[in-house]
């Protein structure tokens, strides 16, 4: 788009939303214009930043007028590049949609712009004793993490982003605004748009709302450290418990590096072996009895109690170490950057898939301790990047891209909760080898004009 | 299609196939055409019965090239047409791909092919303590179950199948396979097919082979039955569980009707006034606690205690009494045939949504009880037809019409869980006003033709 051209656009787009809100400041560009990961991105013509549904549809219907890409971003938190914009492009920022429409107290949903932060949601729900516990450690945005299919460490007991999510409202690619799913418990009734545009990444329309399920605060917890002889032992303890009437609200795995790392940099004082992080929540009395029953059947895979935790400041104490591994990661080389990967197994094969990763970073100069949400077989390297080391960053993507063959060949999956972005649209070839050709017809119906952040989950 | 073509297509199909699994046998055209609802119905040209996702494969190829519908059966128990023939369609039943063809016990998942039945798996899933316990109560296939998106008294606890499904083999219109999902415990890999096949009643491909979540079989469970002095405490006892720490497997409603229905049939001896019944499971000590706190719960809401049963054969004869209830209420006319409503509304609807509707059926004469799946907001009533009496028919489609738009009119589905077919096309563009559009781009881009089941959900 030449100069002249982009000027009339952006001065159209003021028009519809407002000056101030129409932004090509250098500065604003290149902070709006790329995610937390390592991929590459080039400044947009514009970041436009709407209040309203209505204002994302005004958005959208001037940028199909002008045949220009949009690229819709959240709180910017995500690591595969989905936010990330090319030259050309419109950032639609909709960090500045605010609103928590409603909260259905008793009917276990709330309903808020997708804008809004996983944290200012739950202070609201605070007072009905409610919380929305899914969605990653990190805070993001609703919207952001619908559109991602984000998950984290309580998906073992109340599920993703996917289980979450009961309704939208969208922005389709012509400006046209859908109301998908409904605000009941469950229904058969018509096709399942919502699940189609959770994951999607504003590939396929802009989310603009997201109503949530909500879930009770549980009265009580108890937590637990837990150090195990091996890797195996550990994954065999978790799929022991997962087939037993144990209910996990969390449990993590967090491999030697990592326990080293912490040590390091906290007063974290857990031996260095593989370690597991649980937590059980409910009333008082049923969470002992389930401690006590996990209790029972880590004996049995020689795991030792190393700490645990039943009063809220303790157990947030506890937890907080897990919230440490990524500094404390970064801590091992001075002014090194992260690249994480994230994919996902059946859980049996979590030892397996784990042991031959090691293997295979044992053979580069690497550290890259793991932390993995073990009951979900998901888990993550933190491959660490010396500043400025470009070696090491290739070494990283070798790995990173064996590690998701060796995963797709254990019948696993490249992303367990990061998304495609740019940055897997590699696997997706191989993982979706036969339904690759449906999900382009799916797009192709949905955005005709290719308009709807190009570039990403089908490249 | 005229006789000679027609005859050519049944004998490329019987090529395709074999003799024996292509019949234009009246007797088995009138037995494939119809489902267990009133909806009106033709004998298809055939019914052909593949064994394999390569047969079905086959068929929709020689079907795409001929140009003829194609309607996907499963075990032919749905409640609104969906399985229904026309004239000039192929029947093509499902029910004969009967292979378990994976349990991965340690992975909590299992694939089946589609004719296989919920209660033949569950008999193969017996042996490693695990269970599929999501969907109705009636014995019903897991293609066809997947297709309607189904569920049952479990879903409070369990989900229904939109949440047990993981992974699917479908065939699509053009003949092509493709695999969707994965058989990890959760993804953010590329768009979400499965949950767009899940529920779409084989509009837009033939689901052929179903990966589903396990659950563990619970070590025990404490079952009761509760007498409520209104509509309205029952409702609020189980919005206050639901928004406490309690985690109810199955909380259903019967209204007096019900009860008084069942006590005519069997030796049910509750007292005719609103009722709960309740289940509670897990481990030993933890099922006694819950129901403890239900019970005390339970007395805030003026709830009788009628009946509690702990061990596995009381709890047996405890919740016959809930299959009971169709047989029950069908004797209380004799000869009579009862039509099924199915709306859902967000929960705390309930109380003035099933008033409403008792209003409206007092205005007319029809007899009709009503069973909820209370936790869920899901409720149906069975109107109870007379034989032959065409009057008391439109009647009751016309209570049904006012109980929808009632239901949408409070932020509720047309269909809870027993899907569109023919029977809810009406109310679609009501439901789904803005989505519809959406919803036709999709089925176009998967179904150019439309040769898959036309005439439902869509329309």
């Amino acid at each position: 788009m030449t100069g002249p051209a982009a000027s009339t656009l952006l001065s159209e787009l003021a028009a519809a939303l407002s000056e101030d809100r129409v932004s090509a400041d250098p500065e604003l560009l290149s902070q709006k214009a790329h995610d937390r990961s390592y991929h590459s991105w080039e400044p947009p013509l514009a970041v436009v930043q709407p209040l309203s549904t209505q204002e994302v549809s005004e958005v959208m219907r001037i940028c199909q007028a002008y045949g220009i890409p949009v690229v819709p971003r959240g709180s910017g938190t995500g690591l595969e590049g989905g936010a990330n914009t090319s030259s050309g492009s419109i950032c639609l920022d909709l960090s500045g949609m605010k609103q928590i429409i409603h909260i259905a107290a008793d009917d276990l949903y709330a309903t808020a712009e997708a804008g809004v932060m996983k944290s200012e949601l739950n202070a609201a729900l605070a007072q009905y004793g409610l919380q929305f516990p899914a969605g990653p450690g990190v805070d993001a945005s609703v919207g952001g993490m619908a559109a991602t299919s984000a998950s984290g460490t309580t998906a073992v007991r109340y599920g993703t982003l996917k289980e979450n999510v009961v309704a939208l409202t969208v922005v389709l690619a012509d400006g046209s605004v859908i109301r998908t799913g409904s605000t009941t418990k469950k229904s058969s009734s018509g096709y399942d748009l919502t699940h189609l545009f959770v994951g999607s990444e504003g590939t396929l329309g802009v989310i603009t709302e997201v109503t949530l399920a909500l879930h009770p605060v549980p009265e009580a917890s108890v937590s637990g450290v837990w150090s195990l002889p091996s890797l195996e032992s550990a994954v065999a303890l978790v799929v022991a418990a997962l087939r037993s009437s144990l209910r996990l609200t969390r449990v993590e795995l967090l491999d030697r590096l990592t326990v080293d790392a912490l040590r390091r940099y906290t007063g974290y004082s857990a031996p260095v072996t593989e370690t597991l992080m649980v937590e059980f929540s409910g009333s008082g009395a049923e969470v002992q009895a389930q401690y006590a029953q996990f209790a029972e059947l880590a004996e049995q895979y020689r795991a030792a109690e190393h700490l645990t935790a039943a009063d809220p400041e303790e157990s947030r104490q506890l937890w907080q170490a897990r919230h440490d591994v990524l500094p404390a990661t970064l801590a091992l080389v001075p002014g090194a950057t992260a690249m994480a990967t994230d994919v996902c197994v059946p859980i049996s094969k979590l030892p397996e898939c784990i042991a031959e990763t090691k293997a295979d970073l044992d053979s580069v100069d690497l550290l890259a301790p793991i932390v993995g949400h073990v009951g979900d077989g998901n888990f993550h390297l933190a491959m660490l990047l010396p500043p400025g080391d470009e070696q090491a960053l290739a070494r990283a993507k070798e790995i990173n891209a064996r590690l998701v063959d060796r995963a797709l060949a254990m019948g696993g999956t490249c992303t367990g909760e990061h998304g495609v972005g740019i940055g897997k649209i590699g696997p997706m070839s191989t993982e979706h080898a036969t339904a690759l050709g449906a999900m382009r017809a799916v797009k192709s119906a949905l955005d005709p004009a290719g308009l709807l952040n190009p570039g990403k989950v089908l490249g």
